[in-house]
């Protein structure tokens, strides 16, 4: 993935924000909180893996499915790979 | 969409068998069937919402935004279409 | 179920909405419109069906695992009919 | 959450995983790796999730919703908390 600096570190500062929250998910099982707070926690994990696929999605399919200047053979493989991954997250 | 015949006609088949699952429901909740067994069913409908919704977008990439042939506006047009329903979809 | 009736109503509305969404995505296939309106839709469907799902799981904890005056045994059962669905569900 | 020793490692365990698969992304995001690695990553990530908040649920139903022993209140509270969640997972 080639990305400005400035949308790299976007999408570092989103996967640091899920560790933080797993992490968070670790310390409440060790000091055995509610259920009901750690449900809350992976909702929002949930959420956030999947915001943050859609932005790796949105710049796959930019970047090597739909740019000007791709060879059809680079474009028939970045549009596989997409429908490979959609397939595994959309079952 | 422009698919050959087989194609269009399994994806047909593919909602007719979600408007069945739908009609049961319907009829299980008309006659107060059992809470589990509407669950069961809805949970294998929105397997074969996913499971179509795979296959539309699947042709979506294939023919309006890695096809050979497009001008780079309808590639641009389609990856933004895609990009606009996976938002939505991956929420 | 057992619902009130007008609970009821509201569920087999929620139904005949989404049946008559996948009847749109029907004519959408058999009429060769655009995937991106017939992904939009879709899009909807999934969210409708989620939508109904947590009314009838709703509805199931609360008549079928939570309610005053159940035995241990209806409970017990409510309850793995509830597990079972969600890691359907979840997957 | 009061879980015997053995499930409660468990459940950590899977925690860790995830941990170890988001610290993975971030590696791939700083040495610009493939958008498609790193799509497979995060499909793995939110299957990981689903499969650990299916657990938790599960754990939560039986202990603080169908559990013998439990008074109403308690029960009720159980299953507010559990609709409460899947409410913001079922979106």
């Amino acid at each position: 993935m080639s990305h400005t600096i400035r949308e790299k570190q976007k999408l570092i500062n989103r996967v640091r924000r899920i560790r933080g929250q797993m992490e968070a998910v670790e310390r409440m099982l060790i000091d055995e909180k509610d259920c009901a707070e750690v449900m809350q926690v992976l909702a929002g994990v949930r959420g956030a893996v999947n915001g943050l696929m859609g932005e790796v999605i949105e710049d796959h399919v930019l970047m090597h499915v739909a740019a000007e200047g791709l060879s059809q053979k680079e474009r028939n493989e970045g549009a596989a790979e997409l429908i490979d991954v959609l397939r595994a997250y959309l079952k």
